[in-house]
């Protein structure tokens, strides 16, 4: 169906907050078969509300609207509703119970709020989650419905994944649709192998979309199956899974919310093995990845940021012949670097990045974005060269990304992917 | 005036990529004195694009349209001008011979694209930036000013701050008016006290405009000046300058596109100090700060992430003693390690951070967010407490910028200014 995302506030088009509820929306629902003719960003005005409500139903099959259902004085999307389209504003008793019970259990609301307003929509609204703080609601108008949902992110993307898409697929008019929906990460291919290598398959079955989103330094593809039957579902989806999983095999990392970081936390946890870093040019990112994931102390030891030479000779123990003879930037530094930091610290794992992030210092021979990458393990100690493209925080995120992704590889017994010329 | 900011793309209405662009030019016209009434995303298709500016144009005084204008077939926005608003395409030699000298001097141009196209424009377009890759144009109609922009979001900023808002400012009508503009970066005080502060010269001057803009961890805030003269302009500005930097005085750490990283860089650097960083809770979030900017390592040192207790003890020289006393969390412990990575890299200053990121190992003591900063000198030791709220990646984001600012104040000779209750 042809639909239409609203969203509405003064601090959107003040350029206060970025946007991203509408991004999310338009990617839940062209994965989920829909196309978004047009997104519009509106300001907390009544008029300005109802006249894109009404243009937005001219042309389309359904409406999106987020925000502006709130109980201060500038949500005004109930008030423009019911002047625009006409639905005087109804007392709705079971939201009015379900506030003043949760005043009283809370022991009084905001001064000067007056949270009945909530329990005011617009004649003819389906309430969606009648157990959310922000319950949301569906008016069906002129034949076709217009989804209103709260502005506070986490509770929009909720109220979509979990009414509004459904109810969608239904008035769609396939029976009870059933969706069935999965990303996957991928790191070390670029957006156009990635694209290239689904050409065949994106238009194969037209109960399947595939898209790609390139979150760099990463490729994220999702693939969205629906059809009548449950079962049609997960026949269709296991086939189509299998495909994506033999053509891009190692490159994908995880699925859905899974990071890089936290995939091989869970693989070292797993081993019960312990990890620690040394960075030079990566300058701390692989250490704050990898303590973003809670719990992560559990085998991450901790590491050294060794950005000078000193550092590295007293910090890591790398000889200074190394140093002198094949420079910090060197595979035989790098595997001082991880061989250093493994029986220094004694983790199990020891990680090495070293390389030229630029925007200086680099030359003929090591130009900006030459990166050596050195493991070392009880078993012996594995090295990467890399060549990155891009400015200085593009290298060092592409470093980071990299470092992760052997620590996965190996623990995977896997060869190691590295897209080496982005 | 009052505006409307069109965005072009499939792969922004695909959901596949965030657009940024139309929040920054709403940020820019607004802080330049205009309403943005809405903000539209629509589909590369000319139908979808014309009826926008049709619609547009119904209702404001001005449009700014971003994306489209390149050289590939999903290109559409010339097309779709020439056939919405009647402006057949036109050849404008002078883009033609650019566009030639370019492809000469590069050995031609990408396989499959004419680009020629990019030298046929709607009749009556104005160029705006002859000399720019992307140019960008001007067309008047019925009267209104509508501004085309290429997509890439750089370009786009560039225009619109070179060409765009003098040419609105003029369009406004009064004579030749001059807009001065500085954006303020906070950190240290929460959004809302700003938002207090401020209350007393928002409305004190028509030709003044303060807009705030929170984030996180930081608030930013722009002062625009509008005046027919210069030299009014200057004076306005200049006194509301002072009015301000007295408000918040040493919150603000910098102006326009600094960073704390980058400022508290440039103090070190004039200073001729060099820094080192031991970090637990914040987990190489502080290093990885203070190496994004190119040219840290005439400054930083390096750094050690001491995770674990062996760590800081291995590495810092904590006395293990400190840690079976006070634990790892304490200010004795924060002030140990300070002292210890300075005194093992030599550094003339020594950073240090400790706490409990979470979500889990807080107590009633030490409830998550409790967080200690150490920063050795020549001169001694400082510490500070601090409790944050949030979830574990604000804790740490907190925790960076406190930390970078305590180096900050210190090499200012400033009282330290943390938010410690936000």
């Amino acid at each position: 169906m042809i639909g239409e995302i609203i969203a509405i506030g003064d601090e959107l088009t003040s350029g206060r907050v970025l946007n991203t509820s509408s991004r999310f929306a338009a990617g839940q629902l062209f994965a989920a078969g829909h196309e978004i003719v047009a997104m519009a960003t509106v300001r907390d005005t009544a008029a300005a509300i109802g006249e894109s409500l009404k243009r937005a139903l001219q042309r389309s099959d359904f409406v999106i609207v987020t925000g502006g259902l709130g109980a201060t004085s500038d949500d005004l999307t109930n008030e423009a509703v019911a002047s625009a389209l006409d639905r005087p504003a109804t007392l709705y008793p079971e939201i009015l119970e379900k506030i003043k019970s949760r005043l009283t259990s809370a022991g009084g609301g905001p001064a000067g709020l007056t949270l009945e307003k909530l329990a005011w929509l617009p004649a003819g609204a389906e309430i969606l989650k009648p157990e959310a703080r922000m319950a949301g609601y569906l008016l069906v108008h002129d034949g076709k419905p217009i989804f209103f949902l709260p502005g506070v992110p986490h509770e929009m993307r909720e109220l979509l994944a979990e009414r509004v898409l459904p109810r969608l697929a239904l008035w769609a008019g396939k029976s009870i649709r059933t969706v069935q929906q999965r990303v996957y990460k991928i790191f070390g291919l670029p957006e156009l192998d990635v694209n290239r290598r689904l050409n065949h398959l994106e238009k194969s079955d037209s109960r399947v979309r595939i898209g790609y989103y390139p979150v760099f330094p990463e490729v994220h593809l999702s693939l969205t199956v629906m059809a009548a039957e449950a079962e049609e579902a997960e026949e269709v989806f296991q086939r189509f899974s299998k495909e994506i999983e033999a053509i891009f095999s190692d490159t994908i990392y995880g699925l859905d919310d899974d990071t890089l970081e936290g995939v091989t936390g869970r693989l070292l946890a797993a081993k019960g093995l312990t990890l620690a870093v040394a960075e030079s040019c990566s300058g701390g990112l692989v250490s704050h990845r990898i303590t973003a994931v809670p719990g992560s102390s559990a085998y991450f030891t901790g590491g050294v940021v060794a950005y000078s030479n000193k550092l590295k000779e007293a910090f890591l123990g790398v000889d200074p012949a190394i140093l002198k003879q094949h420079g910090a930037v060197s595979p035989a530094c790098v595997r001082a670097m991880a061989e250093g930091i493994r029986a220094r610290t004694g983790a199990d794992l020891g990680l090495a990045i070293t390389g030229i992030a630029g925007p200086t210092g680099g030359s003929d021979a090591k130009p900006v974005g030459t990166v050596f990458f050195g493991l070392a393990t009880r078993a012996g100690i594995y090295d990467l060269a890399c060549r990155f493209a891009g400015n200085r925080g593009q290298i060092q995120e592409m470093s980071a990304a990299t470092a992760l992704n052997l620590v996965r590889c190996l623990l995977l017994d896997r060869p190691i992917m590295a897209d080496n010329n982005t």
